[in-house]
């Protein structure tokens, strides 16, 4: 099988996204993920413009990888200075890297208007840096900055500024549409043009006219074997070529090896897991890694993919580690009900008068703001007590939550105050947060405790609040519905519950007593579990 | 200049995106949004399998269209009924369109295994169908479903399908990736293939392999006159081909006819309206129309693209109505931070001493956890305090929130106290609201509005959270610091604040009050401005 060879930018191109910035630890731990998928290389900075950068790399000379080369990245020396003397160079060199990136001008007007150096001279600096780089014992990648716009403008100097950095002893000559406007036509021939050079080609794609993916396909088909982009598609502008695609298409659609054998079960979970560092939101219909790219809402759908998963799926969800997902909706109607309605009562039929109760239920959440898609725990609850199978775990006594500024000597402050009780116990509490939710969330559990000592390993790992207009309401921002999601886990699990209510408190008790009971239920479930079977 | 006609089918497969309902009134209004950017079909709802979609076009018969015809969506009658007979058919008869969309199956697995017909009967339907329509004097758009797929098992098949929809006298023949699976060059191909049925030919792409809009783009170079997608690119699992991707590339790249003439620089406002009526968050990386499209942020390519605007932009930002814009952020450095300051003081220079401050201020507020691309009013103000050119409008006293359940009578109430001073003169109001930062606002604008009656024309649009991780900082869910957004307009502008703090309500707090901050400078600047020229 043929290999083509990948390169992540995420902690280098993608650090430039907006909205992006990494601290060292997150770098690091970004490196540990990209590793573990196997990818070739991990483009982890500029040196040379980042002192933050220059600390990542001396951090990393005591870490091994399994799998990637570590890659510096930076420009080529600076015109009229000798390229040992070149502080950027320099900065290079000291990341102690392996291998090297090493970027050049392939546009005329970048090399006169940019760099304001001549011809020549851009030349004269590409095949230096790259020779220098190269006498350093490094393996060095040559990127061709702006090559197909240079090509447009200037063909002969394209080629030639290629053939600069071949002459210099790049190992992979890689082909950048920078500015993401390029055709896959375009890029097809120009793919094809610099193999005449004879040197192993790259393609650098970014995402401005919706291409990314499609074109660093068709560099590969025209010769390429090195791709480059960012596992999430993180980037400047509309982001660089998104890996997680590209590396499912070549590997499932055009039979080609990239990742270390094995791995690619791992996307989906790797993808998420470098959002998360990044602290970016996932976009749920990234393709095979998203939650939505297997789910099926359409009442048509739903039927046919339960009977037969290929009639609505490219790709077996399980072979890039994603699942199938059944969406509860007023779309999709008695089929999608049953098969999550089986999950609590495995008897359920299309004709069971559970599933038509909790159809309407549905509904009647739907209209007041709910939603449950991407919160299954609360959906599982409102079925359970559909189903008679629930039982609260305590009684709401009374809550109240004080915020104030200034309180006494502190800029602010937060106070609850929450009253419950469990099979006629009565339990009182307080608490002081970072606001009045976590005031109350920490009052509750500390009330809670007491009675279920197991909630102490439970965590509360996101927080989402949205502000959601609901036909014919009469709405306005801070008055608004809100809708709130809260995400939690143990060391086990990870299941999310929502809220909905014009008051952001309300809203968050809601989502806040579903966690709690959805954890209580499970742990049950399992203690039990033994005496079932 | 060729022509290629666009059929939009938000309303239609949109609505079958994850997490996206339209009311009536949502759709009429995505209808108007559409029919202003000039697209040539709205598919607007399948009459047959959803019971809102009746009211709806019943609605329609009322409203006149500027250039879009309007279309109905179903599929061929049912095996073994008349087509006269068939519910379905009816449906679409009486939501009394110009133009109906009726789709086929050309996957002999669909046929047999999920409609459970004979291969001979369905291309009957699908004959008898189409003719029928057509005997009723609609025009008829035939779409393929899984033609692709349908080609790979069956070639022959398939095409006979294709026949079959053309010998009943549908005027285009759609070949649809519905399970998005295709790669371009099988698109190409198989669109080649089928120019020989004679046909106008279309082509609806779906996003799973993240190649909707390349697979669009080549089935028109392969032939195809009509591009079907969504203009956000809602759509089940991935999404819809995103048009306006598409449109935009076939303009400005491939140089063909798609909009009305003229209506390409609505395009990002029409594309941002059509996901604020969906109530569904923009992807500001969407190419051409997301803010981030033509954001700068990498200190070097912010120094091209002032010197030389094409040297990091594929195609002018006014020609899709977008903008540029210079980002603030460390990795800039001082020529973003310059581009800012210029707009409170055009004299600002590079060695400005209020650049070096402003500079130092955003890295403060970073470590924070602020950010302030997005928040581009809390950035004027922070400037303007760093410029002398800020004076507070009012001191804040002390306000206090309470929150409670149940309260009375009442399931929740949420009450606030703000005293302040503008001028020496005090001025304490109370409000209820629902929720406490709603609370909040009311009683602020209640004091504040006293002195400054200009405040009721503002309202508060947006309101966001989102729970940030500090490096280093003890995090926990509803612990963790949040940062909070508001946005507000009035008749004239719309604007974002930003507040962070571990406290909902504090950050809240400091977004409100640079809220309005701004809106009170900004109708100062236009009152005094005839004072100024």
């Amino acid at each position: 099988m043929a290999r083509v060879t990948v390169l992540d930018s995420t902690l280098r191109d993608g650090a430039q996204s907006e909205g992006i910035s990494f601290s060292v630890r997150d770098k690091m731990r970004i490196v540990s993920a990209l590793d573990e998928l196997g990818v070739d290389f991990i483009e982890a900075g500029n040196p040379g413009s980042n002192p933050k950068d220059i600390e990542f790399f001396r951090e990393m000379r005591s870490q091994k990888l399994a799998n990637a080369a570590l890659a510096a990245f930076g420009s080529t020396r600076r015109k009229g200075v000798k390229v040992e003397d070149d502080e950027g160079i320099r900065s290079l060199l000291e990341a102690d890297t392996e291998t090297v990136v090493i970027f050049g001008k392939s546009w005329t007007l970048h090399v006169e208007k940019i760099l304001r150096a001549t011809l020549e001279e851009n030349l004269d600096m590409i095949r230096e840096t790259v020779a220098y780089f190269k006498s350093k014992g490094r393996r060095v990648i040559y990127d061709a900055e702006h090559f197909f716009d240079g090509h447009a403008a200037n063909p002969d100097y394209a080629m030639a500024s290629l053939r600069a950095a071949a002459e210099g002893g790049a190992e992979c000559l890689v082909l950048c549409d920078t500015n993401g406007g390029s055709l896959p036509a375009r890029i097809a021939e120009l793919t094809k043009a610099a193999g005449a050079i004879g040197a192993p080609l790259g393609i650098h794609a970014h995402n401005d006219s919706g291409l990314a993916v499609a074109n660093s396909l068709t560099a590969v088909e025209a010769g390429a074997v090195q791709v480059q982009g960012t596992l999430v598609g993180f980037g400047e502008r509309c982001g660089n070529a998104n890996l997680s695609t590209i590396v499912a298409d070549l590997e499932l659609k055009m039979k080609l090896s990239c990742l270390r054998e094995g791995s690619l079960p791992k996307l989906a979970a790797v993808t998420r897991r470098v959002a998360e560092i990044a602290n970016v939101g996932f976009d749920e219909g990234m393709p095979f890694v998203g939650l939505r790219a297997f789910a099926h809402k359409g009442g048509m759908h739903v039927d046919a993919v339960i009977k037969t998963p290929a009639s609505f799926e490219h790709v077996d969800p399980e072979s890039v580690g994603n699942e199938r997902r059944i969406l509860a909706s007023e779309v999709g109607g008695r089929a999608v009900v049953i098969e999550r309605v089986k999950r609590i009562d495995p008897a359920a039929t299309r004709e069971s008068p559970l599933v038509a109760q909790v159809v309407k239920r549905l509904k009647e959440m739907e209209a007041l703001g709910y939603q449950f898609e991407g919160a299954e725990a609360s959906l599982d609850i409102l079925m359970r007590k559909a189903a008679g199978k629930y039982k609260p775990f305590f009684q709401l006594g009374h809550y109240r939550t004080i915020g104030e500024q200034p309180s006494g000597d502190r800029e602010h402050c937060a106070q609850a105050m929450v009253k419950i009780a469990v099979d006629g116990v009565d339990e009182i509490s307080a608490a002081e947060g970072d606001g009045p939710v976590h005031a109350l969330d920490l009052a509750l559990r500390r009330a809670l405790e007491r009675f279920y000592p197991n909630l102490s390993e439970m965590r509360l790992a996101d927080y989402k609040v949205r502000v959601i207009d609901l036909p014919g309401a009469g709405t306005g921002a801070t008055a608004s519905t809100v809708r709130v999601l809260i995400e939690s886990a143990d060391s086990d699990d990870a299941w999310t519950t929502v809220g909905v209510s014009t008051d952001i408190i309300e809203a968050s008790w809601i989502a806040l007593v579903d966690s709690i009971e959805f954890k209580l239920i499970k742990d049950l479930e399992r203690r039990f579990k033994p005496y079932l079977s």
